[in-house]
């Protein structure tokens, strides 16, 4: 009978999620996992954030009933602040929107701006939820290659005609993650941050700056972030999110755009959630409103400053000399190692019977359908993540994947 | 500047969505509002809902963590029991998702299911959050008329006919509120019921059920639910929340379906929210796991029952005779008032000039333009909600509601 309804096609003409390969991964008995994009679950900041549940008797009626679509006012009040201080620009209300994660975010973004087929220029690698989320909509990809440096940015008006050409479409949105990328953790530099802003006005696209990992800096310099050199102009998109540096287990994050662009967004969610969950949102302001989410990036960044130390002092120890190379991560979340030779979805299959997983390269690229104009993958590239597993397992997961090169 | 990225036109060709007005007009000071179909925020069980809580603390580590798109393993547990009981099938671990609101599971299988341009059927009058969502889609709508007993299931097949004839285009789904339909408060008849189930069969088209009102029965007798009755067949499919049990700020619900659609809606929510947030289905596991729900639900049946009664007096004291007919629900949300004469959205004016809210009809049938086939609309009619306003305001509403028609 299932089959008259058709269902089954319904789901194999989807991609599956490697988000949800991953998670499934994570769960196998005896592995070491560096796969997943987790934070640290020992350093979540569990009594301080239970005690603000006194919140849920305080304001209950308010907090259990129906919230608008913007946001819990008390948080809303608290982003707009600090997202002023941190874009140098007055964000004014109707510019911020609570979101479900930043994905959802981005998703909202997708789905009010593209129409399927349309093009994306985003960086390869990039992060997979974001290829998903915008395959999901129907789009297609445009990648530009990042080095050290992050984005090639002097690429994009060549890619854009390139696209033109190949499409009879102009891309539609930049996706970059300026700071700490997931997954090569590459910080962008400031010459190519304001080429950036500049050609997205003269190009006529919207950057999206996805920033969760800009505040897990443990040494350098910060650099500004687009929207404030675009001086909050509509040329950008900014959004961040509470998951990595408070817990992913709140789903609260936050836009920052063109208030035109909000109200569309806004439109577009009221036909889909409704409204981020009032219970977390409260629980989040409380927690940020009694200075707790100051302290607790403190105690964060020297967790994991700490561990990416010990991440790089054990692949130094455990990797044989010249098998993969990599820059140790000035912050974020992970390592990006390049292999000297093979595939690292065959060095995937060693590791997993060797009890230690990774993100094999190919994950961060889009599928070669998807791209238009130069194709690019990620054959050779694995991406550990540092912040999940503790010390111990940090170095017996690197010895073991040192034997899985070797072997 | 704005104007070069033209997001103005984004939200200028989207349509505002009603349950947005609603959400500012109940906020005017002195009104008082029939309007939002907002639960008793007197009747939240707000302290042992808080104390709940403790389930942050104990579970911390998990609970914080990123959760899997499906759910949150103990509320899971008790939704598979809960919904199996309710619809007298084994409903499979794979059959069930999480979401954040029903009308999140809406969406999504609107997302998988639909193209730009599909039609589906749903009753005339339905919820706008409805309407709102699947427009977002890009559906049209063959709207099916309802009388005191529901859709009136006969007349599907000649307008799944009709709607061939119209667009070339077979309907994709059938959307239905059969237990205290928002607005009309009916229930769908027995026989009526079987035979929709038999109809989709038939045409092939699935029904989607939509109960968030079915538990909030005063009188009368409980029918079967569709999936009941299609013995857990692929035909229905059917959603659930915790909105108008307990309360709306958890964004908590539940969709039961095939499990090859389940698995398409998971692969599509993997790129908008992730997942339902973790820390609002553990507190609401932990309520439910207590046995609250169960005594809570007897609470709110008293206290709405007798906010049901209170408006059905009032509206007999201060309505003028033969002004306008209803009937008394016999549980959920609303009275649907039909006026003898004028249009319901001239009364709105005047009414909110007398400081009285409510939502006039047209607001519960899609635009002309989005209709297929026969249209309908709903200009005669007003939807009064009975749950949110208290004793003295339900009194005080109606006799501003009695003025308000003599004008």
């Amino acid at each position: 009978m299932s089959s008259m309804f058709r269902y089954s096609e319904l789901a194999a003409r989807m991609q599956p999620s490697p988000i949800r390969e991953l998670f499934q991964m994570i769960r196998q008995p005896g592995m070491i996992s560096f796969a997943g994009g987790f934070p640290d679950p020992a350093a979540f900041p569990i009594d301080l954030f239970a005690d603000c549940a006194h919140v849920l008797s305080r304001d209950g009626r308010r907090v259990l009933q129906y919230g608008s679509s913007e946001g819990y006012p008390p948080l809303r009040e608290f982003l707009l602040d600090l997202t002023s201080k941190r874009l140098g620009v007055d964000v004014h209300p109707d510019e911020l929107l609570v979101t479900s994660g930043s994905q959802q975010g981005l998703n909202l973004v997708a789905r009010v701006l593209l129409d399927p087929g349309d093009v994306v220029v985003i960086e390869a690698p990039t992060y997979p939820g974001t290829i998903h989320s915008l395959r999901n909509v129907g789009a297609c990809f445009a990648t530009i290659p990042c080095d050290a440096e992050g984005m090639q940015v002097e690429r994009l008006p060549g890619i854009v005609e390139a696209t033109v050409a190949a499409t009879g479409r102009r891309p539609k949105l930049i996706y970059s993650v300026p700071d700490f990328s997931n997954p090569s953790g590459a910080c962008m530099s400031l010459e190519r941050r304001h080429r950036l802003v500049e050609l997205a006005t003269e190009l006529e696209i919207p950057v999206f700056e996805d920033d969760p990992y800009g505040k897990l800096r443990f040494s350098g310099e910060a650099l500004p972030h687009f929207a404030r050199i675009a001086g909050g102009g509509p040329e950008v998109i900014y959004a961040s999110s509470f998951s990595k540096v408070l817990a992913p287990g709140v789903r609260v994050a936050w836009t920052v755009a063109d208030r035109e662009l909000i109200r569309a967004m806004v439109l577009m969610r009221q036909g889909e959630d409704l409204c981020t969950s009032t219970v977390t949102q409260a629980l989040v302001a409380e927690y940020c409103q009694h200075g707790y989410l100051h302290s607790h990036m403190k105690t964060i960044l020297e967790v994991y400053s700490g561990k990416c130390r010990a991440m790089q002092t054990a692949l130094e120890n455990h990797l044989q000399a010249g098998a993969a190379s990599w820059t140790e991560p000035e912050g974020g979340f992970f390592f990006w190692l390049e292999l000297a030779r093979g595939s690292s979805r065959e060095l995937f299959d060693r590791a997993v019977a060797e009890k230690i997983a990774f993100v094999p390269g190919a994950a961060f690229y889009p599928d070669e359908d998807e791209q238009v104009g130069e194709i690019h993958t990620g054959d050779r590239f694995a991406r550990l993540c540092f912040t999940f597993a503790d010390h111990d397992a940090i170095d017996e997961g690197c010895r073991r994947l040192g034997r899985a090169l070797n072997e």
